[in-house]
């Protein structure tokens, strides 16, 4: 059985090097796939995108995640079952909801309130070792989610704000959600987006960002373009991003997620 | 059998990964759990404590641990055996000891000298890959102990001096022995040395860092104080840690391991 | 059966966790050993030195590498068989083939065409995920490399060029090939290039990087010298790298990849 594993943890500390630890020594067979764990700290949102993203490229099984900045408050810790049989961990923040509802929507919820799948004492701040771990683990191993506590009302759940952009006949208004090692900026766009203002591959469009104006090219990839050229593009999630031939859109518009993007057609 | 494996490599380099392929090639069949890999270069002390910290929450087995300033010195590498069964592997600075004493006492300490059981040549700045990580994978084989090199006296293995807090009536004086990810600054006192002056839960405390003064309150977690209050806690390690509800303290103090830390309660 | 993977997709992002879950989805049973995801973005040298460096140490079996600032050109995409049986997946932009070539050359090269073996769509960015991923993993699972596309001429595969030192009687010009975590600085030269100066450890050198000369001398290792020393020693690649006794070159240098370095006996 696979668990797969996405936390805003790091990879400098222990943390998930010890949640590996619980989960195996719960359930020695299990296998475990870590997505990412760099999710910036506290990043719900990033969080939640980026597993709604990942999943379908992922083996079913119990799919953990832990983006926690209400650890120790009364948010509630959850395990959910979404209607193509897979399973989900994690704190009741929105974090699960995008991927389940990607991926056959909430079939049931139950709160995790059952100490036997717990690790005693439980500690105040690291419940990704102390409730979540063991919760997933205990799963991969056949325990039933009933077993783990009182069923929820899948309505009741927490749901995050996805920005949406702000569309007119000849601009967008757009956020940059994330921004990835390469430097490339993914907007809160589609394709569909970009098609409602005519804008296809090899189009030319302004775009504004930080109160400054630069053109842009609509492509199909980086190296359609010149070295130095600002492209936008669908990327491998289907979501449109900006990049920079052959550099780093993020460094040279020091941009970060949240950032506003107006995309303008002549 | 599972082989754990906690280092200052990084993951920025191959060293890691061809320790890694180095066990897979002895013993195909073991599985590695990282524990964690970003100790700071050369951090024996802040590598012995995490080590220590974090080994109950592991399954047992071979534990292999380097951090290694002295590799190509004469310093011995060394293999140990817990009280509880455990086996131990690394190199003789005083980083495997915490963790074998919390955990059973050394049973037995073998020098690593039969060079059958290493990588020929060893390299001289390498012993990760050449010495170490060989030992481990034909003790997670079933390679006994005793035929990895002649046993030595454990009292004449290296201890780290671990810094003791200095307390009076009024004041304690600790210092920060680690700073994670979230900026949460782990102290060298538990709660049993609060307890001697008197803190508790919702008591405020005088914080002095760096020659400043700040007002902090002791509380269970983070969420129990205000948005930007500092916080004195217990961790999940039982570690009396530094927070900012909120925020980062060791950003905000700038604090690296080793600051000396004043509290003071009026 | 072993899949090793190296790349430049660091570990921030999800392009690691998401090319692992391609391959557990076709082959569950395979295993995967990272050697490292910290190559510099778009660093094809170094990914390639540091592929042919760990392989010998690495299990045999499919070794899965992406480097691929081409991806979406018209680069084409190989799978090799070497000499010895291993077999090699990644864009035929130089990356694979210094490993091969020093481990028994190159047998066989196929063009990785057949869809069958790719998942649909074929993203223009992500060719990790979406064409190299999925080949090692069929491959993994016995598929023939010949299924996967038409046979390939070895002669006709991109090779990189490798900077080669420049040696005169008593001056050496090399150049830093890569900086590692500890800040050593690994140099374009093996001992056999010393050698043929005389240098041998315990000779002192003059060493000038960027327009500054340094007295350094040749050791067997770091605690062969005394603290704040320079060092030039054999590391555990038989490269030769420059190394400060209990510091960092590469911060005290300012020093980067291709940084010219001229070693002078006297």
């Amino acid at each position: 059985m696979f668990v797969t594993f996405l936390t805003d943890f790091g990879l400098e500390d222990d943390f998930v090097g010890t949640c590996h630890g619980v989960m195996k020594r719960i359930a020695p067979e299990l296998e475990i796939i870590d997505i990412t764990h760099g999710i910036e700290p506290q990043g719900v949102l990033q969080g939640a995108l980026m597993l709604a993203n990942t999943l379908p490229y992922l083996p079913e099984g119990v799919h953990l995640a832990v983006v926690d900045p209400g650890v120790g408050s009364n948010r509630r810790s959850v395990a959910l079952r979404g209607g193509d049989g897979r399973l989900y961990v994690g704190p009741d923040n929105g974090l699960l909801v995008p991927a389940v509802e990607k991926l056959g929507g909430i079939e049931a919820a139950h709160e995790l309130t059952n100490r036997e799948y717990a690790l005693e004492p439980v500690s105040a701040t690291f419940h990704g070792r102390d409730i979540f771990a063991p919760a997933a683990a205990h799963l991969a191993k056949g325990v039933a989610i009933e077993e783990l506590g009182p069923a929820l009302e899948p309505g009741s759940l927490r749901r995050l704000e996805i920005p949406q952009p702000d569309l007119s006949d000849r601009r967008i208004r757009a956020c940059c959600l994330y921004v990835d090692r390469f430097g490339n900026m993914q907007l809160n766009l589609t394709r569909h987006h970009l098609g409602r203002l005519g804008i296809e591959p090899g189009r030319r469009v302004e775009l504004e960002l930080a109160a400054e104006r630069y053109y842009a090219v609509a492509a199909r990839t980086f190296t359609d373009a010149r070295a130095g050229e600002i492209i936008l593009y669908e990327d491998a999630y289907e979501n449109i991003a900006i990049a920079i031939s052959g550099g780093s859109a993020a460094e040279t518009f020091s941009a970060r997620p949240g950032v506003e993007v107006r995309i303008t057609v002549e």
